[in-house]
């Protein structure tokens, strides 16, 4: 944990893949004929107090989806990519954006497409059911499940030993 | 178990949050742009049999979902705040107009929200999933998943041994 | 399970219980304002498998939802009773109708209004999460989860013992 | 692992039962009186992964669900039979358009209608709450649920061990 501690102790900036981390990576089609997805409410109070607390949050998602667009505007984040798969261009532009280093950005994806990203950050996290290579791949493994409790679980790390937290205590 | 049956001999009155205990804490977007969650019919049940018994029952939650809204209409519960995440004001409302005094009160919350409530009741519970300052804080874990039993599990308590269910053994 | 066998080997008619029991007991409000559920195609063909090997089946359900209905109706079953908690009458209904016994009839049920039928077929089962007076009061509880797969399990066993089915063998 | 992936080595062609396989087996009405499930992402991602490697991919499903030949359209697969539980035929009619062997194909099904070809094929794989006796008859069973991974899983293993993807090592 000491070396996880050291990794938070920079973070200022946290980017969320969105299918597979803020969901479960199930989607339904509804009588409108658009692409529905479960997110959670817990979830969303971790963003909600990580961006009170002073941090930022953006998602980077290759799906197009109006409900993720709708729960990013809900949850007021900073930063929001989507529609492309090829993730590190919107990574790139949110770092230049925000001003910051890559070692102060934490990542969370599940899937190939993430480890691009997963591999430049300061604080690499995914789920316990993502793609092999990913869990092999990153600083932490949520205890809680993708799209009802991981998410909130690394805002809790963040808020506990994030940069912008220490003054707090 | 001794002194939980004490703390439950003196509940008239049952208060639940809504996310993550009358649901799992999911919720999706329908085609209509609404939220909404999935509740339990073996929960609402629950209600209805502590209802009749001569209980009153209430929700404070911090959402204004009109699901959550119909939900209670359909079960025809007293009680029913929405809208503000400081959960006190609503919980010394209902006290007052219940005549009733906090030793009299369950109250059922999963997150930092519902710990000023959880703190103040006779009878304090929470689900196994709960953020673990809240399950650290509450007189009782249910052993049945959120959403879908753990609020069942809370009323058969009651209705075993509350102060109104007395003279029916 | 000689004495299962036995009990089963009388059984023409199957009698479900619908939330609960056909699914996981959730319900949740469409964009028109109608509650769902989820139903599992695998319990469905277990249900259709049964029919064709010329057994009966019927829903008894204390709900009105339009999805159940058209559940039925897809599956082609021979009783439908929705509306009532009581559900003795519906039973009785049934029975009269089909001209058998109770020890003819298999029902599942998962809560407290399920036990009078229960109590008086020929093969009572039910699912792991019932409320706890039903599991004990049941023959058989279904290894398989209510809503995916325990409907099918019971198809299955009554197929395989049930009384239409000696001359197949 | 050698016999499989012996079996493996001469897969061109992935066919894939839906529901059960592609979903968890359950489904829901929505507000337009259509029948609904859940597909997983990561499941989705497999097959495009597939497919961009030279395989082709079809789904064989008894339903003929809206949201079911959406996804086949979303994911731009090369087969497409719907709406026969005797899935034989569609079967055939694939493998002589395909211009393929039987060795060449893997499946996957859940259920007792699935058996035909499952028996059939030179890789068969199905899901671990299959009905018992299609567990039984297969190669091989996923460690990932259905609807959420266990297909990803046997696309993963076409991608490392298949007849294609030989000269990419």
């Amino acid at each position: 944990m000491d070396m996880l501690e050291k990794k938070l102790s920079q973070i200022k900036l946290l980017l969320l893949d969105v299918d597979g981390i803020l969901t479960d990576c199930r989607v339904f089609m509804d009588s409108s004929g658009q692409w529905r997805r479960l997110f959670s409410i817990r979830d969303g109070y971790g963003i909600r107090m990580l961006i009170e607390a002073g941090y930022q949050v953006g998602f980077i998602t290759a799906s197009k989806a109006q409900d993720i667009e709708e729960r990013a505007k809900v949850l007021e984040i900073h930063y929001f990519s989507h529609g492309s798969l090829d993730k590190l261009p919107a990574f790139e532009k949110i770092l230049a954006e925000a001003g910051l280093k890559e070692q102060e950005v934490a990542y969370m994806g599940d899937d190939l497409f993430d480890l691009p990203v997963l591999k430049r950050v300061g604080f690499s996290a995914t789920v316990s059911d993502a793609i092999d290579s990913v869990v092999r791949a990153v600083d932490y493994i949520a205890t809680r499940p993708a799209g009802n409790g991981a998410v909130r679980e690394v805002c809790d790390l963040i808020l506990k030993y994030g940069a912008l937290s220490k003054n707090v205590v």
